[in-house]
Parts: structure tokens; sequence; C-alpha cells
């Protein structure tokens, strides 16, 4: 059922869009924007619409901006001797969250998905090979997730790396801090039995 | 830990006062919005916008529509001698959903909350008055919700309008349909037998 409102319905049909918001929340959602004063819509729609028109992608790293340098690749007291590889814009933000990482990082926008039609020439791996050039790298942390796609970039990265004499590692598997035993999959446990280190 | 990214901090900060969305669902959201074409941003900045401008309330009913009376209050195939009188306009949805009601709507705007400082004065309540002075409404179904306040202002709003010789009803309190009997609560199931019907 719906309502016939026209604005109402293409309001929630643009929050429906949105990835993980099914079709009762963009109602609510589209609700709540009605049930606010005018100028809370207005701003939200500027935040919108300038967001994505002054973010883009760092020169150097591919992660978003809204300089020319970000503010990582930009700042002198971070190791630019190490780059810590990921698929996408937000993996940044989630390392940063840790604060113990103070290398760098390149954003490759994806990973390798022949099912999706996505080959290498699809992700920022040339602006990668040319940050690797000058000789400054000595090593690169391929950081992509644990699924059967990240694993592929990640080793094909690693097989046009390591000629280069380039260390390239690999995120360590294991069980999740705070995580019950009982609830962690076979596969999980089997790679933390392998990688299990002397106490 | 934030980015520092003022624009990308202010629209995960929009998406953020959202009813329902956290601080991790609104960073989703918001890398969502820069991933796609800027298009879509517009999109739904405009979307925003129009909806704010055109939607406003009925001048009979108090729902929402883009026309001076919603096209139910204007639709002559509705029964325009009852009213169900709800406390949001997306109530107005719920029971348009059930395909089984063909009357008419009253949207109070709220319930009466003295908590909340929300008294008989700030709902729509001198429109429904209002509405029922021609003679014409002859019942009035009190659909607020079942909570100490929606249950406040069904037995203030009966209050009015009975001496007028306008039958006010109540929606039946039960069980779900579907529902497992072991979940539901004991004022649930006490309602449920008080209500019980002949079969």
């Amino acid at each position: 059922m719906s309502n016939n409102i026209v604005p109402l319905t293409e309001l929630i049909s643009q929050f429906e869009r949105l990835p993980g918001i099914g079709k009762k929340t963009a109602q609510r959602l589209a609700y709540s924007i009605l049930e606010q004063p005018p100028e809370r819509a207005e701003k939200f729609a500027e935040a919108l619409i300038n967001a994505r028109k002054k973010i883009h992608f760092c020169k150097k790293c591919q992660s978003l901006t809204d300089l020319e340098i970000c503010s990582i690749c930009d700042d002198p007291k971070r190791d630019s001797s190490v780059i810590c590889v990921v698929a996408e814009p937000r993996d940044v933000l989630a390392f940063e969250r840790t604060r113990e990482y103070t290398g760098t990082y390149h954003v490759l926008h994806g990973v390798i998905s022949p099912l999706d039609g996505v080959g290498p020439d699809q992700l920022r791996l040339k602006e990668l090979m040319a940050r690797l050039s000058d000789g400054q790298v000595t090593e690169i942390i391929m950081a992509t997730n644990p699924t059967v796609e990240g694993e592929a970039t990640a080793s094909y990265i690693s097989r046009l790396v390591k000629p280069m004499g380039i260390k390239v590692t690999r995120l360590a598997y294991g069980i999740p801090v705070g995580a019950d035993l009982e609830y962690a999959d076979e596969f999980t446990l089997a790679r933390a039995l392998e990688g299990r280190n002397e106490i």
C-alpha cells in the first residue's frame, strides 16, 4: 500500500536505495523528515550535495579527501615506507580507529572479482605501482577482506610487488578479541591454530 | 576516531540525526553516497527539499498531502461519517495497508503527555471538533497507541465527543495475529480473555 503523495513516495524511495535500509525503515525516515522543521531537510540536502562535490580521491593514496593530498599522506609523522592496501575508503577509518597504525594507506576501490567483471585494470593499481617506483617503500600490508576475492586480490598484488624486493605481509587470521570460541567457525579456528604464538 | 574531512563528518552527522540510525550505520550510509555518482546525491537532496516544501497538512484531516484536501478526504467513495482518530500521519498508512477501512481519518499530531508538556491545546483537536459540528459524523474510532498517553488521549476525546451523541469506539485489544501465546505479555492476554468472542 502506498500513500499517493508523490513527493513523499520519492523521498521514501531515495531512502530505500541506501544500503541496508528496507521499505519500513525508509518510510520511518521519510516521515521523520516531514515532522521536523524545513531547515533540517535543507541542511541535510546541503550536506549531501557538499560532500559529493567537495570530496574526491587523494592524488596519492586514492582515499577520500577534500584536499589535493589527504591529511594522512600529508602528515610528516606518518611512516611513508609502509603502505596498508585496503579495498574501500571506509577501511581506512577502521584502521585509524585502532590508533596503532602509523604508516600510510592505498585504497584500491574494489577487489578483483571476475564474476562482477572487475579485473586488475579497474582497481587503483597503477597508482600503487607508481608509489613503489621510487624505492622508498619497504613494506606493503595487504589488508583486503578475508573473502575469496580479497584473497585473490592480495595474492595478485603480492606477485606483482615481491619481485621489486618489497616485503608483502597479510593481516593475521584468528579468533576475534572478545569472541566466544563456541561460535567461531571451523575455518577461523583452524587458522588460529595454524598461526598460534608462544606465550 | 573521526576522519578529518569536514564535508564527510557533516554528512555522517546528518544521517546520525535520523531516528534509529547509530554512528556506524550513519558512516556506512555516508560512504555509500560518496561511492555513487553525483547525480544520486543531487536526486536525494532534491527529494528532501521537495518533500518538505510540497507536503503539508490536509485542511480537513490534518494528514500529510501535497494538495489542499488529501486524496482520502476528497474520495467520494470513503465514508465520511466515520472518523478514525490517530496520533501521527504514519498511522494513516498503517490503516490504509489493511485495505479494510473505508472511513476517513483525523491526525492529532501527538498525544496528551503532561510529562512532555503536551496538553490538549497542542493537538489538532479544534480541527476535529469543527468536523463534528455539522452532525454528519456518526462514529469516532479512537486509534491512538495502547500506551498510557494514548489511552489518556482516547478517553479525553471520548469525554468531549460522547455528549454530542456521537458513538466513540476504541481498537480491540488482544493477541496479535500469528503471534505465539507463550510470548504474549500478561496484560495483553488478560485483555484478550476479557474481549473473547463466541465462535
